[in-house]
């Protein structure tokens, strides 16, 4: 029996990693923390929730406040959702009292291998001692890694939904790195968090769509540090000679009146033009191990709602042909907080616990 | 190893089954039957179900047209997924072949026990001779004798979301029945079906709703047919006796835009007030085995997010007080395709095949 | 020209009512008051009004605070879009610094005949001197009124939607009012006002339905007022009688995936059975010189995607027949902001200044 | 008074220049076609037109079938909203009955300067003498050209909301042709037309978003003939010459889950880097004479919420700065039916008659 806590298990991606964590016959768990409903029982806050003591759910556990030496003593693991500065004050607290525990940080803290990448972006670091220590954990390409660690950083959402497709690529030395990367991205509004703002009112997203942090979205320096490690491991090069090496990402969010999932669209250029099935070969490959990543057989297949509520990534690509011979797209759909947050955690959790990385994650999405 | 087939599963109702059993680890895909996609692998319909062979998933099963002898051979339970007037014509054929198939018939051929009710809205039955054989498969409430049954047919999804917060004050006798019981569903447009029909259109649907059918709906046969039998039941009548107590139902279902789920409101006198704890109790004791009906502690928890591909229903209800003593409000949401179709069908199974009602249904609604 | 004010001008019904003016050349806009944008110029904050100067447009129109002694200045009629009791609050300011002024209130202060049903769901009104005052709004029912009025109260939108189907009938004094009137009504999330609240947020609107308030909705007693009155017209009685005559109306107001529009549901009896082409009839002749009040002829044409945005009341009705004889059901869409409330506000300050009710209102709703 | 007829009146493009006509009082509507329609009244087809006769409105206005010779004599301007390919069979049977009569195809037939790019994408052409009468009718770039013709050819949606932010950069010449214009557009599910289809059904759109046409949408020609032709005029070459220059023009639609609006995001660079006051003034001074093209002071601002049933495009830019200091994000936001079809017809209309070009079209987009 694995005994998990959640931190943070309010917001969309930790009530979902707790509906996830549910569904596990092998996994217990301990706390469920939220500063917010401290107190309240989980089908109090969430209605879908609710069942009959009977049944042996989890209907009536109860929301807490962070007990540090409580999830220390109690838990195997602990996840953390919470918004970006606050698990790196925690963690080195747990670990204190309990030097086995496993993290899998949901949050933005421990992504980076260069910490000054991520104080330009987020400020400063509260346990920069801790931060080599983490695996990043996109875990259909680095699960190698994350079987042997004790520490993951589960990627961002636009990460994981544009990393996927291009890691493939980079790691094999035919992107072109002369050229842009340029990853557009739409997503789910859950993207934006469950608070109260205006732009994440009903009528304010509702028959809309817009861009929004053009240049500067904190996922863009994520994107671009994978990549260029990629590219220096291609290259032949470790990984602290990467900073030499260059590649031009842009990146630009949207949002889309949908709740969940996000659709990339990526245009790239090769160093030189590749025929369709050298492109899927090289997808084949790199994911034959992966029970969740599919290559589908043309883009209109690729969406979203093939994709929501699963751990899954589809991809399709099309060359450009004649005078765009170098030129490919390629489109990414995931559920933002199943693949690019809860379900990522739990395939995380899987394996580094010994377990088949898709261990009791549905292999499906369900339609409609 | 339970071997299941679904005839009709590419409609919204069978493929969701075919979702449902593909989570079972004791249930075996005998046969996918579809007109329309016979021949295409389900991933090549419906990418949703895209995944890797090495998964052992059912990504690369073939719809086929019905065959009556490999279908009766290979299965040992068969799920109809058809329009009306269809699966009669086919149980005849497959129980000659295998007198001991179970059928749960998730169409409307055998809701009903008295075929005139049947003939008067749908035409003349095509199996008249089997229908006496099929139990009604609300499977909160009449488990017990679907346990010892070979058949089962599914309730529509409209009755099964009246017909679970109507039946425990019905069976108790509280229900005054020289009032009407007015219904009031609001449903997500799959229940309309997969079908190419202007009235389907996104365009059409967004951003409206509509009420339809107003006093002629399919299901409100239905729903009489099963109040007035808890009636007679109450009454200490034979269920044959039934026919001699009147009730009046007056039902107005409505589309809303959305893509699922039912939430139905509706309007009843009692014969007496009643204080809420007694008619909170009543339903309690009325469910106290049913894993999946819960009564909610107040009407705006009671909604459709909370249980959409779920099997559950949630039940609230507010008592009129003062003037509309006797009156009262009882809310419930459904999954129109899991608990009005597809997940009631798998707890029948269950049920059929001597397991808990619960074993392999998830116990709560993915949220958000 | 007419010079007008909204007070509140940044709420969705202010905010529409501001654009339905725009469209108006012989209204020029005075005042745009907003609590919270006090300062910004109008397309700054909803860029849906962005614009050229060049055009003469209102692009650049400032919201400001509310100025007692300028607004009534330079104010032929003012607009109230205040959450209630705040236009109480002010009304007797302004006419002391402006005597001739008018007042359209689409907030609930002045919407009551009687103080008492007012304060018992509101609270204390803040100017009961005033009360009488004012003409109830309800344009296409009491035009000849408002017509006469320096005051006009617009009624709430569930009201409308309620009470233009209803009228007509308990006028005509073939309502049975020894019977429940039963009013299920469908509203957008707009009707739920700008306000950060998570029941407003996309993520808890969308795919989902619910209803609340089920026997306390502030619109309760404003209908039944309404109707109450009606009765003793149609009884012969001075309204101040009214109070002698009793009719039972249950509300429940429901909440569903869309931003605006109303859909109302409404189960009568009659006192006996009557012919549809008399039921026609009665709405025909009750309706003829109004412009916006159209009787379809069935049910699902009467929808909320054909009423919005425009100042349309569609009605369609159909009765039981058979055992249900004098059962009527009647269905209405509105638009919530723009019958419910915006524009009828228009067509009330058409009435009062002597022009035709309809001028300047466009009379279809855009498809789709 | 415009005698105006409306050819394939019944669809989504075509309804809506209908209701935008219907604003009109200097315009007769003559004939409505529809060939599914024929014979029924408008109301009884789009209840959104219903309304009474004494209003002095078009409910009661019947489709009916192309005829020739009606249409000809009792129209001063036809608008063809057909699939392409129709059009081009009947304009020059209309010129032959009534030389005089104007045209506006709201179709594909007659968009291209070189008709062997027309064919390539979309077959033989009907008319290919007929097809250098017209202008391209993209109103806000190309009015001086349209008020002097009898011909206009409208725009398609995509190329509506990719040339309004394009052409001022590339007729001011600084655009850097030798680096791809990237164009990744999302559109509202109207754009794939009323037909059925299943990617139309709204369980198939709701919660989701797809790319489709990657490399080979009919518009991508429409757009690179367009920017080649203002690349030529940049660089003082004469039109014909415009073969010679190439630009490369990646462009991918995608369908997101709402009913209208296109937000389109471009990548293009710029051949130096230059300050965003520059940019601004570009814009600035090209539409100065234009209604209905604002510039955003932010990306955010501009969405497709905003101008929804609007002819308005909504443009907003972001300069790279730094390392990406010549590549310049533009967004731009249109409605596709408004601005992308019917309304720029009708802007047209306005410029062929002698009239401003904004004549009788709403100045803003309501809100909510």
């Amino acid at each position: 029996m694995i005994k998990a806590s959640v931190v943070g298990a309010s917001g969309y991606s930790g009530i979902y990693l707790t509906y996830a964590l549910s569904l596990r016959e092998d996994v217990e768990l301990s706390f469920l923390t939220s500063q917010t409903y401290s107190g309240k029982k989980l089908a109090e806050v969430f209605p879908s929730f609710s069942g009959q003591p009977k049944n042996g759910g989890i209907s009536g556990l109860p929301f807490s406040a962070f007990d540090e030496a409580a999830v220390a003593e109690s838990s195997d693991v602990v996840f953390f959702c919470l918004p970006h500065g606050e698990s790196s004050k925690l963690v080195s607290g747990l670990l204190k009292k309990n030097g086995k525990i496993k993290i899998i940080d949901v949050g933005a803290d421990f992504r980076f291998d260069a910490l000054a990448a991520y104080e330009k972006f987020y400020g400063p670091h509260n346990a920069p001692e801790l931060n080599q220590n983490f695996v990043y954990g996109l875990a259909d390409v680095f699960g190698d890694k994350i079987k042997n660690s004790q520490f993951a950083a589960n990627p961002g959402c636009y990460p994981t939904g544009a990393l996927l497709p291009l890691l493939p690529l980079v790691f094999k030395g035919v992107l072109d790195s002369g050229f842009p990367v340029i990853i557009d991205s739409l997503s789910g509004i859950s993207g934006s968090g469950r608070s109260l703002k205006l732009q994440n009112l009903f009528c304010e997203v509702e028959n809309s769509a817009r861009a929004y942090n053009a240049w500067s979205h904190r996922h863009l320096p994520e994107i671009r540090e994978k990549i260029t490690g990629a590219l220096a491991a291609s290259a032949g090069l470790p990984d602290d000679k990467s900073a030499g090496l260059n590649v031009n990402v842009i990146f630009t969010p949207h949002v889309i009146p949908t709740p969940r999932g996000i659709l990339t669209t990526i245009y790239i250029r090769l160093k030189e033009d590749l025929p369709d099935s050298v492109i899927s070969g090289i997808f084949g490959e790199f994911y034959a191990g992966s029970p969740f990543v599919s290559l589908m057989g043309n883009i209109e297949d690729c969406n979203i709602k093939s994709v929501i509520y699963s751990n899954n990534c589809h991809i399709a690509f099309e060359a450009g042909g004649g005078e765009n011979g170098r030129m490919v797209k390629i489109v990414s759909a995931i559920d933002n907080i199943g693949k690019g947050a809860s379900l990522q955690a739990v395939q995380n959790m899987n394996l580094m616990f010994g377990l088949e990385p898709g261990y009791g994650i549905p292999l499906y999405s369900p339609f409609p």
